[in-house]
């Protein structure tokens, strides 16, 4: 059967990777929503591998497939590694993966999602399953600029997590400097901890070196884990954990993760120490940063 | 700048040709309407450089650029050639824009659209400016396969217009056999006119010779003519114009076709000749087939 | 058998009309050939419907399969329209269909192709059937900017061809100037004829455009004309005629051109004159810049 | 500046992955090396970002950007992890990164590199870095099925590594057959260690699965661990350890590891231990394949 017979052959998502001359192409088996925000473009579509992709200006943020993988290390890391997580702040993540994950831990009392974009948030809870815990009576929701908000608060914070988007893309940039992550150590309590997507070692080192760098300069114990997301560039995705006082390897709550893990998909409690052991090229550049 | 931070520049239309190894490709600039109905897959968006695309099963129907190219050649060559078109039938054709070409001939007192996706229609109406004409009091619809509607008629048309998708596209298949032919030629009154789309001659030739046949062995007159349509496949359309008696060149209204041509924009009485004239290659392959 | 199995399925060559937003995609079953000269990037490789591809930078100049629609409009057109063409020269056209059309006419004892890019010619000669006159006696090559040739002629060449690449790829801008039609005015005997490719109306009408109204401020006789080919951006080709005092379509030697026409491909005796005949937005266009 | 200005944007390479529906592009600044052998089609190009792209069949092997972390991953596990690997047996690999890997370990007096198709093994060693240990005395090519060939022996090798490409492209679907296996075990000495690369837990889980099942059939210790390698698919690498009786976790040699990793890239001595720690879901679906 020639292939102009097969329909929905004809529609494509191409993420380009940093410098444009690799990414990753999507089949649009259905498209579900698109729409051109104050901030950004927002595409939403079907992909027959992928189940359900959302897209922030041409660049994936998540798929039915992978999102897990992301959102279970970005948020259970650091919530195992505080001894007692009450109030929580995510920034971005207005797919509602990383509050899901958040709002599992049964101490959490608070948990903020600061989005800038609303109509991000609106999009997730019409398309996206990831957005199953926006009822949840713990979340609130923030429609700001994520700099801006952190800086109101002292204190405030057990655990903040920085779900953004690329440095480079729509309104991200100003979530990875230095004055915002200092502005997040003042809004943390006493055993706080902040987690940061960090790019990866491929297409966007630069920008992991740098936060690291950036981090390493207002938070005593800055340590990079990685784990892997098969629709981000490269596969391989670094985080970034900063805390005033606490190890993650060291002092996490084992217990505690490895009941928990019985109901995650990726995260689990040997995963917790082993996501800090990063190959040489990773290593000796952060090291050399810090 | 590198590619990735263009809003917009990841979302593509592939218009596969037949055999699959060339096609046209677009950028979907904006997203405007997309939907599978029992017959086919529609799917309606912006380009910046052809305006607005229609397609259905991945195959581009009409965009703003050249939709008049090929609507006022399918139209007007068979409409000035019969002496007083009155009562017109298109088969196919749901975006309008035959239709808008048709009722540009004041004597015509019925012009019907037999289309057999009334979703087409109503997407057409909604979203594509070629619609503009179906308001017009002497526009009648008909929501049935073109083949078992034009069996229903004898002497009862003036003008007869194929505007199908492609042969191996979705329903279109009928619209290509003998019997077919057979039906309009029944169903056109004495000096009736038949024309029909009938693809090109790169990709899709061998179409063009079995339409051109079966349609030879059911009326006296057959001609072949071309134009072109930049977003159709190689750009160089077919057409077939079938009569019971009427020589398209030698008999045609000249001065009114000159009078209308001044508000056309590809159609003209010269045009109206020379398009007639066909390449070696061309003439010399449908003749054989005669 | 999914795709990834498909051998060759891999390889795409992507033709970007201007704009980037429109295009041709090809696939490559066979790679030939790829060089970077000092003037542009040679790419020349297999397609299973287009047969042999030869772009330069990123262009399709020509396929096995239209290539003769291209070749033969551009020189039967003012080769038939002259009366005793003995001289002819082509500027640019290295991969030689416009010569092998000029030496079809036997009256022709001297042809000249003056092409920039000697290893365009290289190439041809050794991957192209295009190239297959390069070794009669009559051809002769000169391998120079086409501007700085013809400034060192007068009153030499019955015939003038401008086979050029796009204005905008390449050193193909200076053969689109004022001064340079000014030098092939020089250069052109009594009865001469220059006839220049002209691009198409769709993506590039502008310089169609500029180009007819620079010719027109040094010839006193300047028409357009149209062709059909398939790879070039539209699938429609505009060609400008322009001469001395020779009009194409009332002096040209019908006779030779139907005898000849018999081993032709796509021109004919009766395209010669159906080929000027254009449709109105073209027509208008060119007519307010005469 | 329009796009189809800018040299080199034309030439794409497209790795569907499984499935057709998703897949890596990337761009081809410029073309190697194509060649169709008697197994299979090689292609050879740059990208700006990859550098060197190695592909077989239309399936990426290498790139100088990442080739390191697949190589070093295969190789060092079960080299480290056997007490004194005199002679090994690598299946596939014929670019020769796994041999350059496999002759760092100075106690190697013999390395096979047993490839069925020798045009590989020439076109790497004429176009990639990876092929640098060819002239390296303890190599020894044989250029043969691997299956036929491990075969032969009994009691022979300390280690074989199985770097294949995909089941399902070219010849390498018998290269994960339980026989396969079997003659493996056969050809190893009583510490004898197999490794092999076995797909991704996204788009080829299937295989993963099988692969896994297999090996345990055969082998009394079977242990899956992961790497990164971005440009395969998912970037998430999945390998299989199988040994007679020695657990890599437990035995391996820490302290020349660690020695050796100061020259290494990717592979250390921690990460050793804990690229065995894998994610529930992939955890899950093998424990039960058990």
């Amino acid at each position: 059967m020639p292939e102009k017979m097969i329909p929905g052959k004809h529609l494509w998502f191409f993420d380009y990777f940093p410098g444009g001359d690799v990414g990753l192409f999507m089949r649009i088996s259905n498209m579900v929503h698109s729409q051109q925000t104050r901030y950004q473009r927002i595409d939403i579509f079907d992909n027959p591998t992928l189940g359900r992709v959302f897209a922030l200006d041409g660049i994936t943020m998540t798929t039915d497939a992978d999102e897990f993988m992301y959102h279970e290390m970005l948020a259970h890391v650091p919530m195992f590694s505080h001894p007692n997580p009450v109030s929580v702040l995510i920034v971005g993540g207005g797919d509602g993966g990383t509050l899901r994950e958040v709002l599992r831990h049964p101490g959490v009392k608070r948990a903020v999602l600061c989005e800038i974009d609303e109509q991000v948030v609106e999009a997730a809870r019409q398309y996206l399953k990831t957005s199953e815990s926006f009822d949840d009576k713990r979340a609130e929701f923030a429609y700001e600029n994520g700099a801006d908000y952190v800086k109101r608060f002292k204190n405030e914070f057990d655990v903040i997590i920085i779900d953004s988007t690329d440095p480079t893309a729509g309104e991200g940039g100003h979530l990875f400097t230095q004055e915002f992550y200092k502005s997040c150590f003042d809004a943390l309590r006493e055993d706080g901890i902040l987690t940061v997507q960090a790019e990866n070692a491929l297409y966007d080192f630069g920008w992991t070196k740098i936060t690291h760098r950036r981090i390493s300069s207002v938070f005593p114990i800055v340590k990079a884990y990685q784990g892997f997301v098969p629709t981000y560039p490269s596969g391989y995705w670094l985080y970034i954990f900063a805390s005033k006082n606490i190890d993650p390897v060291e002092n996490f709550r084992y217990d505690d993760a490895k009941n928990m893990s019985q109901k995650l998909k990726y995260y689990n409690e040997e995963l917790h120490k082993a996501c800090f052991v990063l190959p040489n090229f990773i290593k000796n550049e952060l090291k050399g940063k810090m």
